[in-house]
């Protein structure tokens, strides 16, 4: 429930998809979760983990399909949207979504990395609605931090209240 | 023409320079080509396109030589400012460049990606003056989507009018 | 000496450290080593350099050990704060650290980035206190520009004075 008491649109919209939010992940080394600058929140690069284990390892077009990795791209964001939830009162001071970049551990010579963050750009779209805003950047790396398939690096608008 | 009615004295260099600003391409996924966070401005990555096509792919150091990567660089500049245009009412709204990523698909061993990037900035110079201001990251990436030679990533300061 | 004609507190850690900032490194093409967009403070990548020269070349995990690997974040961690003291009034403008980006040219399946990353992040916690806040994003990528070791991106936000 929010500040006021009441529960808010988009946690009643998390309910009617059938989502529940995990906890934030825990940092991995010794910086924070997210962090306020100025009007804006920062959330740490962020996995498709559940319960503190990376479900997603691996390249796409080669260890794993394209639909796993939106799989993991919707897993990651996910996590992205269990701490912006946290940090800006159970979404009474959030905005909307400025950026995503998108990372995706990808198979040589693979190029389809749009596609494979479509599935958290849906994601937001549908929680979100037209606080879903975002710009997007879609990189190919040829391995992530743990081995992860797909990183998410976002960065949202706080609401002045 | 800017909201004044004049011609804004950026299309004025650009017109000087025998410069045409494209159309800003249209996002590649189920996000938007730029949005405000605050008094900042961000713009989704950016390619060596024209008319939506591809114009620079492959690996610069490797099957494109550096010149041509300086090239790739400076056309996705253009993209950019096509995409600053559009959303500052035709300049006037623009404050300066904060922030270039930029991301060179480069030739195992191939180390210079500050030289293709100065493509880029040596194209902000000439068109924006002072106001091409800007911080710049260069990195260099075995593969970038759609097997594009640079992608560019801009954040630009906005005037509060 | 701040403009307050007193010594600022994060000198006064920087000297109990023994630690010596150098010059802020000059950038490598044509942009600016740090720049202001709204009251956030953009810093370009930096290097594992001293006067001019990288210090530490090479892939973590294979030409170089996890250990030489944080000792390079560390000293582009030097070079992010020296940045920071030259834009900031000697400290008097300086909020806190937003946002750490940190690359890390890896071997092939070597994935411990954060143990590396853990060697900036914890020179800002000495030296700033609670004003290193930061979130953290790490990569690994198989090249970095002039072939070094780390680069580092660094946001922070400045205080209204």
């Amino acid at each position: 429930m929010g500040v006021s008491g009441k529960i808010h649109p988009i946690d009643t919209r998390l309910e009617e998809l059938g989502l529940v939010l995990p906890e934030p992940p825990k940092p991995a080394g010794k910086y924070r979760g997210s962090i306020r600058g100025d009007r804006l929140l920062f959330i740490s690069g962020q996995f498709p983990s559940s319960n503190g284990r990376l479900v997603y390892q691996g390249r796409v077009g080669d260890e794993l399909s394209a639909e796993d990795g939106r799989d993991a791209a919707r897993l990651a964001a996910l996590n992205v949207l269990a701490h912006i939830r946290a940090a800006t009162s159970e979404w009474n001071e959030f905005g909307y979504l400025v950026r995503l970049e998108g990372y995706v551990s990808s198979a040589k010579g693979w190029h389809q990395q749009p596609e494979v963050l479509d599935g958290a750009s849906e994601l937001f779209a549908e929680v979100l609605g037209e606080q879903a805003g975002h710009t997007r950047t879609a990189f190919s790396v040829t391995q992530l931090p743990l081995n992860a398939a797909v990183e998410l690096v976002v960065i949202a608008s706080l609401l002045i209240i």
